[in-house]
């Protein structure tokens, strides 16, 4: 079942309402659940109850999906950023430190960052060119939204907590988040701009024919800017699954309802892996006008130009010295 | 004003409510505001508003504190934790680096990062001792809530967004910490187990007396463990005003209403410190039995018990080797 939230064409600007996505391409229509839907709940429903709303709403008319603006599927209650193919970790530690090496550190655990929850994009919104940075970046990743409150899950628990999946763009500033990184920080205010989700949800059910024999999604990936492919990869290449990634993250913790999980870049999903095997920034960075069109097997993609921005962001502050300073 | 959520002795366990703190010590009570009324929308309200509902509510009997269970005051719908203090960064970059060194790109911008929404515990709650851990650790941190969606503000409009003040620890498991900072992430896992904030927020205008020169609040800081002072610094002490953290967190992004920003660590607020100064491990890390007691001056006191974890946390699922291995 593939699952949108949008806002038909005449509808009020604040309006959200979900729809059952059914058809091919530009041929498809999003019909709509009644109004007050919740994207979420939807998907923690038992499977005979969201069948039966879903053949309800597919008894509808619909919209031609090019008469309708989607939106993000889901408003995170919070975001983590996994780091799961080993193939970018050597590629960043390129850029980052010459080197292409994996700290050992990163095969015992799949390790994650909380990231800004506010900055979601629909899927073919603009993207504002942020405030100071001249290295503007995107990231291509698989991620899932949590339907269920888990804590200390198996990954055979936590497979029943993943209500879907979608691709994303984290969109990135490198100088920025270089700045962060160097303070032992990950990045934060570097990403704190936009993160794009969609084109819809793509329940689990609807992907079983991609699991490979470890029980991993084995979908084709690709990125590419202004119509060239630039980046591929499988999520097969993925060095642990999401049930494992959702019982790590469980593990003491809450993960609730709402949340949104992210395999972190695929190998080639970001131009800072070319910039670091290179040792030049070409491709360049994302420059206004740019598009970036992201494609994963069996969920659709998501395509978003780069737009200048307009909004006047107020100064920096600098630090108060507390400390003597050495001479 | 001082505004705690609580739920009386006989409340049902899911039951919040919000209250008017009134009084000194062992005589407060709480004054219940009306069922439903919540608490960043109290803080958003006009003064008068707030005026007339707190007058309303002292009105009442209320509880006396020992009566009621005070509970964290806002569930954040995110958190982000800064690095505003000097003297804590010197002293982490000893234990980290082996010597006091202060990164220049720390100077330049108010960095943060955002943390665990989710881990947040009651200003006298136990926390369990996470798994994987055998260096537990405390972070006396000054706390605020926003209570108005900013985006690109001025510190002067962040001012209005600041619904109030709390003491905060951000308890951490430095080994887990260790091992992620190693991957070019920000401390993570190493966190996501508790939170604790409180006693209650106090609004702004509660603390006009305490701004120094340049507007900064100027407040004692101490943490003690078992009853022995371990750390003590002022908020003064911070290189950043909170106007300006929400500022900087606001350029080209939105900072929402119920969000949580914190100073980051004081100076000597964390056991780590002493450890990089004197290269052993003592004061302990934390253990099972010890009591975590911090005070601010002007918004009060939490403490926290370690108690044992209960909890059977799944194994940690290690990485399957996608890239060839060197020999």
């Amino acid at each position: 079942m593939r699952l949108a939230a949008f806002r038909a064409v005449g509808d009020a600007v604040g309006a959200r309402r979900v729809g059952l996505v059914i058809g091919v391409g530009a041929d498809s229509r999003v019909h709509p659940f009644p109004r007050g839907t919740d994207m979420v709940g939807l998907l923690a429903a038992d499977p005979d109850v969201r069948d039966a709303a879903a053949d309800a709403a597919a008894a509808g008319d619909g919209h031609p999906l090019a008469e309708v603006v989607l939106l993000p599927p889901v408003y995170p209650v919070a975001m983590r950023d996994f780091l799961t193919f080993e193939a970018h970790v050597a590629g960043a530690s390129m850029a980052i430190q010459g080197a292409a090496t994996v700290p050992p550190e990163w095969y015992a655990a799949p390790s994650f960052l909380f990231m800004a929850p506010h900055a979601v994009h629909g899927p073919y919104d603009d993207v504002a060119m942020p405030p100071d940075t001249e290295r503007l970046d995107f990231e291509l990743e698989l991620a899932a939204v949590i339907c269920a409150d888990v804590r200390n899950a198996t990954p055979e628990r936590a497979a029943a907590a993943i209500g879907g999946y979608f691709v994303m763009n984290d969109w990135s500033a490198r100088d920025v988040q270089g700045r962060e990184m160097k303070l032992g920080l990950g990045p934060s205010k570097g990403k704190d701009f936009a993160t794009t989700i969609g084109p819809w949800v793509v329940t689990p059910d609807e992907l079983s024919r991609y699991r490979d024999g470890d029980g991993l999604l084995d979908l084709a990936m690709t990125v590419s800017v202004n119509g060239e492919q630039v980046g591929a990869d499988r999520s097969g290449s993925m060095s642990w699954s999401f049930e494992e990634m959702v019982s790590y993250a469980s593990r003491g913790s809450w993960v609730k309802a709402g949340e949104v999980l992210a395999s972190g870049t695929c190998g080639t999903g970001a131009l800072v892996e070319t910039w670091g095997r290179t040792g030049a920034l070409y491709p360049p960075p994302l420059r206004v006008g740019d598009v970036v069109e992201m494609a994963i097997e069996g969920l659709g993609v998501i395509r978003n130009q780069v737009v200048a921005g307009t909004e006047v962001a107020p100064p920096i502050p600098v630090a108060r010295r507390r400390l003597p300073q050495e001479v």
